[in-house]
């Protein structure tokens, strides 16, 4: 071990133990060489190592602090609730926020998607060219409902790697995962059903109850455990709950993964309760640490859970290819799918294909981890640094969202209405809820990489929340 | 004029007088000689070319007669019906009888597809391969909903070719027209509404209604007249019908395009009785005559239409690219689209741009049309040798499809089931409507060529319907 490594590590300890407590000012860089008696260069070569793992916060003009560590909203529980009528507007909301973020003049930290640089667009291109040359007339018949058989093959083998057994003949390939989820629901729920759903979550879960004219049921769920299981319970005794949909890994908006004893916790009560689970998956492959966590499906021994996911947060949106895994509700998808969009284009499935068989998928993914572990880590660094330290930063350990919370009383979609005017989109939490309780909140997506113009915008963020908090 | 073109006029015109009825057996090529003095090779040629027109038809071992005429059932203004509620039966046989259709053993009579072969499959491959050079990591936001700017350019220059005035901006590109129907459908209603659709009708309408809980009204529709406007009329005024979905060029199943002044009326009617038209065009391009029918909506003056159309009938099925003219809703159906399949593929989108701008289509387009038609009227003079005189043929002028009526009291559900053994599907008239008016008749495709193979299936066929006759 280097010396610097040694300081740096010592200097962990030491934070560990509450020698240095979150936010304390640290031994500037000239103290810490007195003390040490090591370089100049080693004691900033040691800081600077602290700074990049995110424990140490460098502030302009004045010196290094210990990192705020992520404050967790406590998980009261709290009665399920139903979800007042104003989705219309929500609607509205969501879909404004979303295009301004396709304004290529407006940062994207509204944006759902990660920056499609991190995408490995040659490699797919190059599939793409090889379907050109190997696409036949009858693949358009071969690629109808369920999906491509190769396709279906490879994504069956990608479970079995995870040591789960699903059949080719259970997957439906889909237009991205939202497809997967909005046939899932059809097909398990009749209008005017109760549907779980965790709050806050993906907005787009919220739009299909709506769609679909269900009843939303929404039960807390906290920033890192998940969703309150005894408030589930109590919402399964209370209402005829025919379906829950919720996100097991890296959920957005709040970037929580199930730990495995809660996800084969929630199975069991669900499938008590007869309750099938339509469980959103599309960021099982964006996890930073050692393995890729197990979707709830994996405990799951009654056929009670459709798995739903997708290339598109980690390969390739464009091509709209998701799938769901659906057990024994297959067939009636595939009816459904063949009712509203036909199917999936052929050359999509085909490219993908293609590009599979090549193998390069597992080192894309890889890159991939990193890249957005280390874009994050960046864009936290520079939040902490730049907003007042009573904004609260939620961080977790996947994906590419930072959940942040404002001081009390300061409404976020203020907040993102002055931004936009300064050409910086941010998703405000009621964008996830059609409750009022994450007013305060809002997402922040740490994916498309870091300049000197991302650095002014949330320096301008700070700002901004500054004015409001006068 | 050569002299065999002579002869055949002639014999025409004693067909017109009514010399010769339709069915009745016409003098043999060695009596027709002697009568007429001329060769033996200039009388063949000259039944050859009467044949090949549709005008007579030769039975094996026993000479030439003149072909039956298509046999218009009477559009009788009955009351429009309320659909019975055995929605979930139909789709069940429809979505049999459709995967049964995609074996490769079995003839696709019931295919609702053309041939994949009849399209530019080298030229589209093209355009792949361009994709794959030039698409950028930006592409996929480019081509979000409403869809790719420069394709829903190329789709209003094409309407304004026909003398139309449409917006790029009310265009919404989709994945096929199923889904522009479908978002169409949803935006304008609300679950429990009545929809007016056809009796008979394309399948999907019937399938949208229910999946969207809507109540249907078919009203009456002739084989070649299309929608009976007076029982129209009659419906509107009874229920508080909130849309109307229908086919004004080459319907499916019947074929029939309505006459310009029949969309102009079927267009005010609606528009006095505050009624959406939601215009199915997928065939518009598969007319036979001189020019390209107009839509309804080109008489349309107060935006009450959305005009659905795709290029998978016409140019390739695989890409599932669609789209709407969705006038004062473009902006609705993008929302909805965003909740349900989020856009559609931007690869498929970038291919279609370069493939219209080779300017190949319309090169395309009449080739395709002029194969069809051949096509057609191969496939009409085998089943009029092939079938009892008994069933009736209805022939139209565009598309790939010939509406067959068993002789009353035979069931081609049963056909179909009987047929499906020796590897030939039709589409029973049952799919197209939930009331029972339809058992007897049968949708044939002729698109997919002919050979000794299809000869035989259609004789087949014959000997099937004569022994259900006895």
């Amino acid at each position: 071990m280097k010396k610097y490594q040694r300081l740096a590590e010592q200097m962990m300890e030491q934070i560990a133990l509450g020698v240095w407590l979150p936010g304390d000012k640290l031994p500037s860089l000239r103290e810490q060489v007195v003390n040490s008696g090591m370089s100049f260069m080693t004691v900033s070569h040691a800081y600077q190592l602290l700074e990049s793992q995110g424990r140490i916060v460098a502030r302009p003009q004045s010196g290094y602090y210990v990192a705020p560590r992520a404050v967790t909203t406590r998980a009261v529980t709290a009665p399920a609730q139903v979800m007042p009528d104003n989705a219309v507007d929500i609607n509205t909301y969501i879909f404004e926020v979303l295009q301004a973020s396709r304004n290529a003049s407006v940062l994207p930290f509204a944006s759902a998607f990660p920056d499609p640089k991190l995408f490995p667009l040659p490699q797919l291109n190059r599939s793409l060219a090889q379907v050109s040359k190997t696409a036949t007339a009858m693949s358009v018949i071969e690629n109808l409902p369920p999906g491509n058989d190769e396709l279906r093959h490879a994504i069956a083998r990608r479970y079995a790697l995870q040591g789960m057994t699903i059949s080719p003949d259970e997957i439906v390939i889909t237009a991205g995962a939202l497809e997967a989820l909005n046939l899932s629901l059809q097909a398990v729920t009749e209008p005017g059903d109760w549907v779980i759903v965790e709050n806050p979550c993906f907005y787009g879960a919220l739009q299909a109850l709506e769609r679909l004219r269900l009843k939303a049921l929404s039960v807390a769920t906290d920033v890192q455990e998940g969703i309150d299981l005894d408030a589930l319970v109590q919402a399964l005794q209370t209402y005829p709950v025919k379906a829950c949909w919720l996100m097991t890994n890296s959920q957005n908006p709040l970037g929580f993964t199930l730990t495995p004893e809660k996800k084969a916790r929630l199975v069991e009560i669900l499938s008590e309760y007869n309750v099938t689970l339509i469980e959103d998956d599309v960021y099982s492959e964006l996890y930073f640490g050692r393995d890729k966590p197990l979707p709830a499906k994996a405990w799951d021994k009654s056929d009670m859970t459709l798995h739903c996911s997708s290339f598109s947060k980690c390969l390739v949106p464009g091509f709209r290819i998701g799938w769901v895994a659906a057990g024994k509700h297959a067939r009636r998808i595939q009816h459904l799918q063949l009712m509203s969009t036909l199917s999936t284009s052929s050359p999509m499935q085909l490219a993908l294909v293609d590009y599979l068989a090549t193998k390069r998928y597992d080192a894309h993914l890889r890159r991939l981890r990193r890249q957005l572990a280390e874009r994050k880590q960046q864009a936290w660094q520079a939040l902490m640094r730049a907003l007042p330290p009573e904004v609260h930063i939620h961080h977790n350990d996947s994906g590419y969202f930072l959940w942040l919370e404002l001081p009390t009383g300061l409404d976020a979609g203020v907040l993102s209405a002055k931004a936009l005017e300064h050409h910086i989109s941010i998703a405000p939490g009621k964008m996830f809820s059609t409750t009022d309780n994450w007013a305060s909140f809002f997402r922040f997506n740490t994916a498309w990489g870091w300049s000197e113009r991302e650095e002014r915008a949330v320096e301008t963020l700070g700002a901004l929340i500054r004015r409001m908090m006068k």
